[in-house]
């Protein structure tokens, strides 16, 4: 069987509309791979009864209740308060926490206020759940036959503690049944498409079969019973794989996790020790942005102006054959750099369809590789930053497929 | 008084994580602007029992309950069949819901499956409430102290029944005073540290004060009682202002919504007609791509060496005083480029202080604004991801203190 878990809200924003609670997905999304049976969400605002019965009302429900929001330091953050009062646990003063947050100011050279010091009063029998992302530890407590985790309401930081603290503490304090989770992650191919590619197979009854579209790609799930031979699951994965084939950027699960597109990327160039100089039009910076904390990027410029580019350049500003001008861009530009791949994208379109979201404009991307171009174009769909950021996206998904 | 509403959510693919529930918060939203007092959100999957006991609580708990899910057409939609057996209201089959059903399919020449059947059986005593977007009718049905409105899940059929049927029917059954919220977005200053500076301030019972730390900004909300007049608005918003001074980007809620950071800035300089060049180290292409669809930014340049850009741009590279530097290069690089603002972004720190969380780096941001200079610097602390986002916001909002 699997245990029964509940996910908590607390906050305003979330309760008036202002925030989409993404929390919750998230999290319910761990827990239900973690092998516990999510059954319910709730969401209350900052109002201390309503927090009270809730938690009483869970703590007679669930084996878990995972709980996010109400830890900052202001006035309305009440979280800690309630759960003192709900079930008779005072708030202690916590010398550790309080070391934490003091040492978070001290880091940034800043004076800690004084009203940071009510986030190191945490109640009577909790587990402290240390967070070294920003100001509010967590926290832990059992009551009744629940076990409460509760975690600050910024995404990042919740996500961080959950991964670093929660995770393990769960699968010691359960019995659960952990399946194995098996996750292709592709780019450049939709859903439907997908599901198209690999209706073909014959999938045994024991082995779940899902699909997610995530911020930048498409993910494949595959789920197979606790206690699977590795012979049975990598099997069943290359099947898969091999349908999908130069899709699939990465594949979660089996022991040597990448990382996202852009992680993979930055991987395989360090890896390889290669290096890149880009210049970009439609995605302004974010492909540059997205290159992240490694040291092969080299240069990255962006001209609004692609005649002015060219002039710059000395190159002849000739849009009838846009791939023959981005051949010419790579060349010129290649001298300017150290780096020995040249990406350059380019637009055909006017201004008005690299904004007006009922509009296409055509993006082209061109790799200048050990001597070799390599081009792709498409249309892209969608508002200015949909554009920007799946052009963004498009031109790494294009070097990770040529290096 | 508000009357009190609560919102629940339906379904599988809620409560496993696999979509994020936008529906609540859209609602949340709409409920709150009619004047609403929102005090729960709940969502629960596919099961029987458990949508009864939540149905049956709300009954006693509020005046106002909006569902969304449950009222397709497979066996996995059970919403209509928990009402009748939590309220002891038999499914009725609707004539005019079915004529709606099959009109649906014979206008897409196609056949209506037997299964599409069920969604014409409503709970007696319920009001139909078409659907013209889908095939799923929503219906509403009071029940003890509560008002019921079932709308079906996806989203767009979701939205369109309540903006066609269900606002106007809310507006008349209650009786809705709207309050009014007026927002401070502010950058640049902690949650704690703005409590601080407004602590002096003493306010009237019935404004209530609130705090919210977003993406890029900090917000002061303050929510004025229903027919407020608004000298006295004004009045508690300028005391605020001045207190929060430069550290105001924008005012929601007055009137003229300017939207976050960026957007704020996008409109200054769009409506000044200026036009900027940027030069990033630390930030990587952020501040680029944070720019957005303005044509105001003319060239922007990332160069993973410092030392190799002043080769470029042919400036002494000295370490010793990098303020100076920094003007050394704005104004070499004036010349570049058609834009009259110039912004340089430089940092002092070894690769590992960029990218070690644990390790502070200071970014320098530089403009040069019609002759003038103007300098800012602060230590950054975090991952990579977190310093290079925190340096663009830094540099934008050091740029909208300028125009």
């Amino acid at each position: 069987m699997h245990p029964v878990l509940e996910i908590l809200s607390q906050g305003e924003e979330i309760i008036t509309g202002q925030t989409v609670d993404t929390n919750s997905a998230w999290l319910a999304n761990q827990s239900v791979e973690l092998g516990f049976h999510v059954s319910r969400h709730t969401a209350v605002g900052d109002n201390l009864a309503d927090l009270i019965k809730v938690l009483t009302d869970i703590s007679q429900r669930a084996a878990c209740c995972i709980c996010t929001g109400g830890l900052g330091p202001t006035c309305d953050d009440l979280t800690a308060e309630a759960v003192a009062l709900a079930f008779g646990l005072p708030l202690l003063f916590d010398e550790e926490a309080f070391k934490h947050i003091t040492h978070f100011y001290s880091l940034r050279n800043r004076r800690m206020p004084e009203s940071n010091r009510k986030q190191a009063m945490l109640p009577t029998t909790s587990e402290r759940l240390d967070n070294e992302w920003g100001t509010a530890p967590g926290f832990a407590v059992q009551v009744n036959q629940c076990w409460f985790v509760f975690l600050p309401g910024v995404p990042a930081e919740m996500r961080n503690i959950f991964l670093a603290h929660v995770k393990t503490k769960l699968e010691h304090r359960f019995p659960l049944h952990v399946k194995t989770l098996v996750t292709l992650r592709t780019f450049g191919i939709g859903e439907s498409e997908i599901q198209q590619r690999l209706h073909a197979i014959q999938l045994p009854d024991d082995i779940q079969l899902g699909f997610r579209a995530a911020a930048n790609e498409v993910q494949v799930k595959l789920v197979f019973p606790a206690n699977s031979l590795p012979e049975y699951i990598h099997a069943y994965v290359a099947l898969y794989t091999q349908e999908l084939a130069e899709f699939v950027f990465a594949i979660d699960g089996l022991g040597q996790d990448t990382g996202d597109l852009f992680e993979t990327i930055n991987a395989r160039m360090t890896q390889k020790n290669l290096s890149i100089a880009v210049i970009e039009t439609l995605s302004q910076g974010l492909i540059a942005s997205f290159c992240g904390r490694g040291d092969w990027l080299l240069d990255a410029h962006y001209h609004h102006s692609t005649k002015n580019l060219c002039t710059k350049l000395n190159v002849f500003f000739q849009t009838d054959n846009i791939c023959l001008l981005a051949q010419d861009l790579a060349l010129a530009f290649k001298p300017h750099t150290d780096a020995e791949i040249i990406l350059i994208q380019l637009v055909i379109g006017t201004p008005e369809q690299k904004i007006d979201k009922h509009q296409l404009i055509d993006v082209h991307t061109m790799l200048l590789v050990t001597g070799n171009f390599y081009h792709h174009h498409k249309a892209l769909a969608g508002d200015f930053k949909h554009k920007q950021h799946h052009a963004a996206c498009l031109a790494l998904d294009w070097l990770r497929r040529h290096i």
